[in-house]
């Protein structure tokens, strides 16, 4: 039977029996017919390295199974993220049947390009191999893995075996032979000339010198670069990686009001007067500087200080309840100054290095525009009212919420898309969400993809302080960033199994943290003592720990720590609600120590990542871990930079304990004698061996952050 | 805009922009055009429940988010495995955004079928759901989940709050009556008039009668009845289970080799005569008899005794040397006698419960009629002879492999699978497979597949003693039981850990093991000593944990010991190159205790299952785990069984220890009193609390099988 035949019965064309001594046989896909689940396994994994034509979709020859490729989310749903010039390690489980070699690539390109970057992948243990890409400027990738049986190496390996068990191996030699023409057929006219004198020596040479020919380092390495790739397989997905700019990954924020940065006390502030404090924020060490809602604020049912039922006459409101007469979501407060206050407050920030942060709070104050114009978007109640936010038996009066399931989605979604790009185009590119999560989520995959084609740099975190799976999935469909449980992760073991969790699952692929010791909202009881120690450690632990942190910073500078009342978290007189003044010299401030971390930061390569962690073991005595101190190293892909943090975390007390430093990791004895230097006090010491004593007194400072010299 | 414009914009048939005051934004799947994951993750996730037709696709008010759906094996590439009658839990994570309601429906139907059957699932932790269903006949089911945002309960729980915090819900009610009559436009008659009446008391009635209306049972179990799924989604993927027949779950195999068996010894047995042994089989409680290639053998090449490389001329070769002048893989060996016979054997087998597994090897003697017949499936050399087996330096020179990469494969596939058909016809149902992963992995899942479509009661056992992933590989492609490694895991925590391995793990949905302790490829080094305990241990070992085991009987039974070398497996003057004559009756045999062991197996449902199992502490004193004897539970469904086994693996000491009954997990207290009883001495012991004694003395019986009655 011919192969055109074949393909015609692959195709239905021809359903006639071909099999000559059986007339009841026919072809196996259509007479027999593949049964159900196998077409879908046969559809998934099998993948033409190139179709020639949609007749040959499937051919039996292809022995290869690739499975278990990583990164892969959700079966290849949702892209792994990577920031620009991080490296993409992806792993794959391959096997073909019978004991063959196989060989396999790794296949690359950007999600523009057309063909496909190859590199080799390694095989590891268990049918296990690696390969590895580094991604570019910002926009997506997408790989494949591609493999298929060697059977020159399967020859190879077997020649080897026989020769040096002394067996005659000509009928070998001719085989080897028969596969190095083939090659050269593949090869380029000055490699094919090359294979063809090795074939001809191999079948017509001396047994010594045909055995050495065949084994040469020069014929494997000219084989190697014409692999026969006849019954390659691909791997049945081509998966995607999200690139995003490199503040995703390494970004320091700071959260202020504008409005109470008025330079004459009891005013209210604007843009161009916030100005002035730009070069300070980034002489700390900031570059990402969060502004709430500029947007205008509702006067129905207004809020009044520390979150009153009543406004008074002169309370401005909380910015999140957007939109009034003045306008909404595309709009300024006009208290803060005009668009153009706003995009010229943009530019003086970028001069600085620093990046504005845009809330977005897809909320509405009973006075803004849509309620009028697009009355379609929301719930309306039996008495003619608009459907306010309520967690019943609480009401929250002065917030509408939007209707998702509205009838007229498709123009809610594009007016919100079109909120966001209209920010991007006055020079926004990062935007902190507010509560996506109780927004639809097929709204955020579309919508951060769709912003994300036109601003490939464009960084969303979502301030969804919620369920984790909840957390997780609006991670995977698109936002760079998420705001963590980390505020009320405070006790040594609590911390350590969030970070494993964050940095070691594949939630580390999808999900970049950022980790906030306060917010405007958060005031966790642990600062409310008001012990500058903690303020102190917590920073640290945030800054440390996650390369993506932030603070709602005039408060956290001041150790601001009172609340609203015990047992909240709500900060008493909060500038939610009114505007602050602060006094940014008042005695007791860390801004000294911020601005020391913040450098180090930006010095030390091994702090601009997160999952690159390892935590360590500390003795506190009888081989008892030590419940206070906690101990964790930080390197650099290439280990030039070694960070390792030690933190008392019991704010009143010293602690001393040992500290075990995993020499082995860095191929070291466990005797070896190196130098460490504490960035903070510029002390160096000279630890002998892995075990070195710690002690911490947190009056004095409550943390180490060593910078680690293995060979000084 | 109309609802049909909308879908026009949709399916591209107009791209013109519709959206009234933004003449530059267009309908978003269009002109923004969704980017390319998120179209991929919409159609994942996307199911319309009830596509009214193709323009509804996609809605963006579905908002519910189904993920993590178990058992879902490689994304739903393969079957999980059940047998007839057993239960599939199916697991789902299952949220919203926001703070509404979710209710949740499983929905399966058997493969055939055309509508789904559902039942509710029930939220646990976490935003993980739960629900189950029970598969009939063998053959293949389906399922899938399906939920969607429930408004009357999200309606129904925030108005329970605002009573119980006294707020006025006249406004609710009013609310939650026009649902209440939505849902009676969908109710029967009945129902509906039901419903109205309902809904005119919560907004007629008085207060108190409206609320108690509103709140009550009756309301609310027709709510249920009768749910709103205008927005419902169903998970993306429609995933499979294979039913099975009860042996693939629970079976008991005896492998002997007829040739043996003749009535008069040092002639060569016949399948007539071999049936002789099928009573005395069926009595020791076996339900399965395995027969090697029962096929011509070959006598080129044809090893003699102990794998000699030349045969005398009374050997009658090893018979998975398969194929001669006198035929095939679908032929009957002369001497064994004819077809006929075989079908008679296997008819006689089927009186006693007994059913006949045969051995499928796909390799050829050099005299196999495929040789001539299809000379292009095999692999020929340049000096015009035939590729044979090799492990090089190794040669088996008296088996040639098939050439899975023959040009011609879709014939060599379906000639394979027409021999196993062939013997399916004469009465076969299981099928012991010879090195399956030396085979195509693709031609096995077309082939079972295939198979089992005609024959939904056919059951393949992989005897592939190779790499963990290429072993699953085969279990999620198609095969029904797997041998294991349990042979050479001799130790407690060898053990423990394997079985944690296959019981804990997502390989327990779909690779089902079968424990030998024996082959007649391997006589393992621990029952070379010929201690009649260690094979007691072993046989009871592969008997209770797994609930499908087999050994190699003649052999076993009699405990042949003897190595053909010391240091290998292979035993002396091995059945495979001759024809033995096995003296049953021999002393030390250990036929009572397999009879004994096989019969608790019979009347205890706890031991018909194998991911039962839970290993329990057994204590040696001063806190440390007893590394000689080890304990296991295993209960049925509904713990009406519960069997307690206890193994001393030391063959040459008796041990004591303290083993911990977990009382907790059947909700007793620890000091609860309760009776076990050995199912071997038929000795009863009335037990106090949790921690019991156990002294094993192996020279006596080296296991306890206790059957645990906790309310004598």
């Amino acid at each position: 039977m011919s192969k055109s035949s074949v393909f015609q019965v692959l195709n239905g064309r021809t359903k006639k029996s071909f099999f000559s001594h059986n007339a009841n046989a026919t072809f196996p896909y259509f007479a027999s017919g593949l049964n159900r689940h196998t077409i879908i396994h046969m559809n998934h994994t099998f993948y033409q390295r190139k179709p020639r034509n949609s007749e040959r979709k499937f051919d039996g020859r292809r022995r290869v199974i690739i499975e278990g490729v990583t990164p892969e989310i959700d079966d290849g749903r949702y892209p792994a993220k990577r920031a620009a010039g991080e490296t993409v390690v992806v792993g794959a489980d391959i096997f073909t049947d019978g004991a063959d070699c196989v060989t396999a690539e790794l296949c690359f390109r950007p999600r523009s390009g057309r063909a496909w970057k190859r590199v080799p992948m390694n095989q590891l243990q268990n049918d296990r191999w690696e390969g590895e890409f580094t991604v570019g400027e910002p926009g997506g990738y997408e790989f494949t893995v591609e493999a298929w049986v060697d059977h020159f190496e399967t020859w190879r390996r077997g020649l080897k075996k026989k020769i040096d068990a002394g067996q005659e191996v000509s009928l070998e030699l001719r085989m080897g032979a028969g596969m190095v023409e083939k090659a050269a057929s593949r090869a380029s006219k000055k490699d094919a000339g090359r294979l063809m004198e090795l074939a001809s020596v191999m079948t017509r040479g001396e047994a010594g010198v045909a055995e050495t020919a065949a084994q040469s380092g020069e014929l494997s390495e000219l084989m190697r670069r014409y692999p026969d790739k006849e019954f390659a397989i691909q791997y049945g997905r081509v998966l995607e990686v999200r690139v995003d700019q490199k503040k995703a990954v390494f970004s320091t924020w700071y959260e202020l009001f504008p409005r109470s940065w008025a330079e004459k006390p009891g005013r209210h502030g604007t843009f161009r007067e916030s100005k002035r404090l730009l070069p300070l924020i980034a002489r700390m060490g900031f570059d990402v500087v969060y502004l709430p809602p500029v947007h205008p604020i509702g006067t129905t049912k207004r809020k009044g200080r520390n979150n009153s039922l009543i406004a008074g006459p002169d309370d401005p409101g909380s910015c999140w309840a957007i939109g009034s007469v003045d306008g909404g979501h595309k709009s300024v407060h006009p208290e803060l100054g005009t668009i153009k206050d706003f995009e010229e407050f943009v530019r003086e920030a970028g001069k600085h290095g620093i990046s504005i942060a845009l809330d977005i709070a897809f909320q509405c104050s009973p006075d803004h525009p849509y309620v009028k114009e697009h009355p379609q978007w929301f719930k309306w109640r039996p008495d003619g009212t608009v459907q306010f936010a309520e967690n019943p038996p609480k009401k929250y009066e002065d917030i509408l919420p939007l209707d998702f399931e509205t009838e007229d989605w498709e123009n809610l979604w594009i007016e919100l898309k079109s909120v966001m790009l209209f920010w991007m185009k006055k020079g926004v590119r990062i935007f902190r969400v507010d509560n996506p999560h109780t927004k639809a989520f097929l709204f955020w995959d579309w919508a951060i993809g769709e912003i994300q084609k036109e601003y490939p740099d464009a960084v969303f975190l979502a301030e969804a302080f919620t369920r984790p799976k909840v957390m997780a999935r609006l991670a995977k469909g698109g936002f760079n960033q998420s705001y963590t449980y980390f505020t009320w992760r405070n006790t040594k073991a609590d911390l350590q199994e969030y970070l494993t969790e964050l940095t070691t699952t594949e939630v580390k692929e999808y999900m970049r943290p950022n980790f906030w010791p306060n917010t405007p909202d958060i005031l966790h009881e642990e600062l409310q003592t008001g012990r500058r120690s903690t303020f102190i450690t917590r920073m640290v632990l945030a800054a440390t720990l996650s390369s993506n942190y932030g603070m709602y910073g005039p408060a956290y500078e001041l150790c601001e720590h009172v609340p609203v009342r015990q047992g909240k978290e709500e900060y008493l007189d909060s500038e939610k609600y009114e505007i602050k003044q602060w006094d940014m010299d008042r005695s007791g401030n860390i801004r000294a120590e911020i601005t020391a971390v913040n450098r180090i930061r930006r010095e030390n390569p091994a702090l601009q990542q997160t999952a690159n962690i390892e935590f360590l073991r500390v003795d506190a005595g009888e081989g008892r871990e030590h419940d206070m101190l906690m101990g964790y190293v930080k390197r650099s892909a290439d280990d030039s930079n070694i960070i390792l943090t030690v933190v008392n975390l019991d704010p009143q007390s010293t602690h001393a304990g040992w500290l075990r430093f995993p020499l082995e990791k860095f191929e070291l004895p466990h005797t070896h004698h190196f130098r460490v230097e504490d960035l903070l006090s510029s002390r160096t010491y000279e630890w002998d061996g892995e075990w070195n004593y710690i002690e911490l007194n947190p009056d004095h400072m409550p943390v180490h952050i060593f910078k680690v010299n293995l060979h000084p």
